[in-house]
C-alpha cells in the first residue's frame, strides 16, 4: 500500500480475527521495525514476542485484563535493553557507562522507534494494531512475567492481527493546536477554545460526558480515565522499577 | 512507494541540497505523523518547526553544531507537551494531576511516535531525515531557544531535507539477536560472540577502532561516543530540567 495511505488510515484495532500471523510475515515486519534510526546504531532494545495462550495469559493482569492482550494473535513488548550491550562491553575489556536515566531514556527513544515502524509495517501488511499504555504502569509485572534482567525496562506493548472490526479513524486537534513555527506561542484562553471545540461538540464525547456524570470532557479525563492519584501512585513504581532494572537518577 | 520498501530503505541522510521543502508538502507530512496512536488521543505533543536561518543558527549549539542542522530546509523538534492539554483543563473546571515522571514519559511516547511517522511519511515523499540525540543533552539550551513553557520538554530533533548524499545501508545486528519468543533468553559469552561477530568483522568498524587506538570496538563506544562521565554529565542535567519543566519524580 502507498505510504501516506498507510499513515493516514490508522485506527487502533481492539478485536482479531483468530487467524494467525505467519512466521514469515512477523519476521518480514520485524526486520523492517529494525530498519528504524537508532543511536549511534547500538540498537539498545528488544522485542518479546509472545503467541502461546499461556503467555499471553500472564501478561493480561499487567495490562489490566482488556481482552485484546489475549485476544490478539501476537502481543509484542517492547524494551529498553542496555544488558546486551553492556555484556558485549564487559567480554570486550570495555567499562560500560549507561547504567543511568539519561541512557535508559536513550534505549526507550530506540524501543519506540521500532515499534511504531512495527505498526506502521503490520498495517500495510493489511494487519490492525493497538498500544498499551498500561506497559509503564505495571513494568515491574511485566519485568517479572518475561523475565527481564537488570538493564532491561519494557516501555510499550502493542498488539497485532487481522482486524475483526472497522472502527472510524479518530478525531485529531487541528493541525495548527500542535505545530509551532520557530518557537512555541503559547495559548490563550481563546486558542485553547479554539483548539478544542470541535473535539467537545462531537456526540462521542457528549456521551462520555454524561454517562460519568461530568460538566466537562476534560474532567473525564482528570477525574476517571486519567486521575492525579493513579498517575502519583505508578510514576513512583516506575522511578522504582528503573532504579531496580540499574538506571539511577543520581539524586540518591 | 511502497510502505515496506519505504521502511526498508531508511539511512540516515546529513548533506541536503538547498531546495525547501513546500508547505503544502510539510503539513502532509506532519497531518500524517499526527495520525500516530496517542495515549487516550490527548495528543500530549507539540512539533517546533524551526526554517529560518536564524532559528536554525540558534539551534545548533544545542546539537554540538552538527552542521546539518543548519545545512538542512526543516528542522523539527519534537517534544513531550502537557501544557495544552492542562491549560485546557484548568479552562473546563477540572483539576490537571499530570506533574510527575509517568506523566511526562506518557507524553514522550506520544511524541515518539509521532516522530516515526513523520520520518517514515517524509521518507515515501523523497526526502531524507536524521534523529539528533542530543535533543535530551541539552534539553534544557533547546526549552531557552524555543521558547518552551512548563510543562513542555523536547524530546527528539529530526531534520528534513532533499538528500544530496546517498550512503549505504547501515548494518544491524542479526534479528534473532534482538528478539525473544515468549520470555527473555539472556545472552552467554557465546551468544555475545555471534551477534557481534559480523559488525566487529567490518572494515568500517575496523578502522574506526585503529583511529581511536583502542583494542575492541566496544572501546569506541565507551571511551570516546558514549563516556560514563558525559552520560552522567546530561543525566544529572536531564532530571533537573524535567523537575523544572514540572515533572517531579517523587523522590525528594
Amino acid at each position: 500500500m502507498d505510504t501516506l495511505n498507510t499513515l493516514m488510515s490508522h485506527r487502533s484495532i481492539r478485536k482479531y480475527m483468530s487467524k494467525p500471523i505467519g512466521n514469515e510475515l512477523l519476521n518480514e515486519i520485524l526486520e523492517a521495525g529494525c530498519r528504524a534510526s537508532t543511536t549511534g546504531n547500538m540498537q539498545v532494545y528488544s522485542i518479546v514476542v509472545t503467541t502461546s495462550d499461556q503467555g499471553k495469559a500472564a501478561l493480561a493482569p499487567a495490562h489490566f485484563n482488556q481482552p485484546s492482550i489475549t485476544g490478539a494473535p501476537v502481543v509484542l513488548t517492547f524494551c529498553a535493553d542496555f544488558n546486551r550491550f553492556n555484556k558485549w562491553c564487559l567480554a570486550r575489556n570495555a567499562e560500560p557507562g549507561y547504567n543511568n536515566f539519561l541512557s535508559f531514556f536513550t534505549a526507550a527513544i530506540d524501543a519506540l522507534l521500532v515499534a511504531q515502524n512495527v505498526c506502521v509495517a503490520s498495517e500495510a501488511k493489511g494487519l490492525g494494531i493497538c498500544y498499551f499504555g498500561t506497559t509503564t504502569y505495571n513494568a515491574g509485572k511485566i519485568i517479572e512475567t518475561l523475565k527481564l534482567p537488570k538493564g532491561v525496562v519494557p516501555v510499550t506493548t502493542v498488539t497485532i492481527g487481522y482486524p475483526d472490526e472497522k472502527p472510524p479513524l479518530t478525531d485529531r486537534l487541528p493541525l495548527n493546536a500542535v505545530v509551532h513555527y520557530e518557537a512555541y506561542e503559547d495559548y490563550s484562553a481563546t486558542d485553547i477554545d479554539r483548539i478544542y471545540r470541535e473535539k467537545e461538540s462531537m456526540e462521542l464525547y457528549q456521551s462520555f460526558v454524561k454517562e460519568n456524570n461530568k460538566e466537562t470532557l476534560a474532567q473525564v479525563f482528570t477525574d476517571v480515565r486519567y486521575k492525579k492519584a493513579d498517575n502519583e501512585h505508578f510514576s513512583k513504581i516506575l522511578v522504582d522499577v528503573l532504579k531496580a532494572q540499574g538506571f539511577g537518577f543520581g539524586l540518591d
